[in-house]
């Protein structure tokens, strides 16, 4: 059974990993036949946000602690991850994968990536493992792959701008379909960049956990 | 199109509403061609649950500000919710259902249910509208329902036992089936009291949807 590797950035859209992002692709993992385990830093979130108002809140929370919510608790830090004993990596979106993961929401094309996640996403780029990106998560690529990484973020053109200051080569797609960078074997979808419902976001991430579980 | 009222008990399977759950339902309640509404009560949970190890932590949070993340803001507090809007209801599980909607987890068969979340279950079988409880949440149904409920929490004796001494009618289901009690338009199916992984827990919850939906 190939065995995805899956990091979360929290829990909750606004300032961690978008949940129907999360379980969408890990439904769409085992429905394809391969086996998820989810990953998560170890580290304070950048912010709380109260998803009712949205405003931020004074509260302090752990991103592994709260990735571990959409996991069941069944999830490691990130450190344990060793990309060797995985077929392929999926990153979910959610503003936790710009604000913990890395610092994109906030520094925008000048931000840099938590090293620890750093590490492991360039581990599975040159072990040549395929790798998918959702939503906001493909602003990290330009920084792991180098010049020249093809990706989607969907069509906004701040973010494709700031996605191609970076090094990047922004392809628009729609909700429903992904972005291939054949040579890198990378794999991007707008998901809840364009979505407008739950299942405009399943259409795509199905289709692009298909052809990742395929490459693996 | 048919609008389905769902009433969430948080975000997390140990504290909150069960997540797998709750996005699975959305998403099929959306397949059928339907739309959903989320409500949550505006109290604080029971307590709060550290997630990777399983502990309770001092720190307290608001039920309605935490099922926000799972519905991406799009909730409402369960005070503004008028049955007579809606075409059916579903509760899904988590130890929130047990926790926070009512007191089994505590208690057990002599809980006591929210009187918001009792009221508002009522008005739906009073109406004569369906409505599905997923999980333990079906634990709440003999003391809405009245003697003679029938239900299914899967094939746990205890819990099982437990349902029988509060007047409700067990019925041991498998995981990819749901009970319907059809004389009140209730629709019950184990999802996580039984499932191993989040397409065991879709096999039953997407047939109930669909039925839930059909009757709606």
């Amino acid at each position: 059974m190939k065995k995805i590797a899956v990091i979360l950035s929290g829990s909750g859209v606004f300032d961690g990993a978008e949940i129907h992002e999360t379980v969408l692709a890990l439904l769409a993992i085992e429905q394809e036949g391969a086996s998820w385990h989810c990953f998560a830093p170890n580290i304070d979130q950048y912010h709380v946000i109260n998803h009712l108002t949205g405003e931020e809140t004074t509260e302090t929370r752990n991103v592994l602690i709260e990735a571990a919510r959409i996991a069941r608790g069944n999830i490691e830090d990130l450190v344990n991850l060793k990309p060797i004993e995985y077929d392929a990596l999926l990153i979910p979106g959610g503003f936790g994968a710009a604000k913990n993961l890395s610092n994109f929401a906030i520094k925008g094309a000048k931000c840099e990536i938590n090293p620890d996640v750093k590490k492991a996403c360039q581990a599975f780029a040159q072990e040549e493992k395929p790798a998918a990106y959702l939503c906001i998560a493909p602003t990290m690529i330009p920084a792991i792959y180098g010049p020249g990484a093809k990706g989607t973020i969907g069509t906004d053109p701040e973010t494709a701008k700031a996605f191609n200051a970076m090094g990047g080569e922004h392809i628009d797609c729609p909700v429903d379909d992904f972005v291939l960078d054949q040579k890198r074997r990378l794999l991007t979808t707008p998901a809840y960049m364009l979505a407008g419902s739950i299942s405009e976001a399943a259409s795509g991430i199905n289709k692009l956990v298909k052809h990742l579980v395929q490459l693996a």
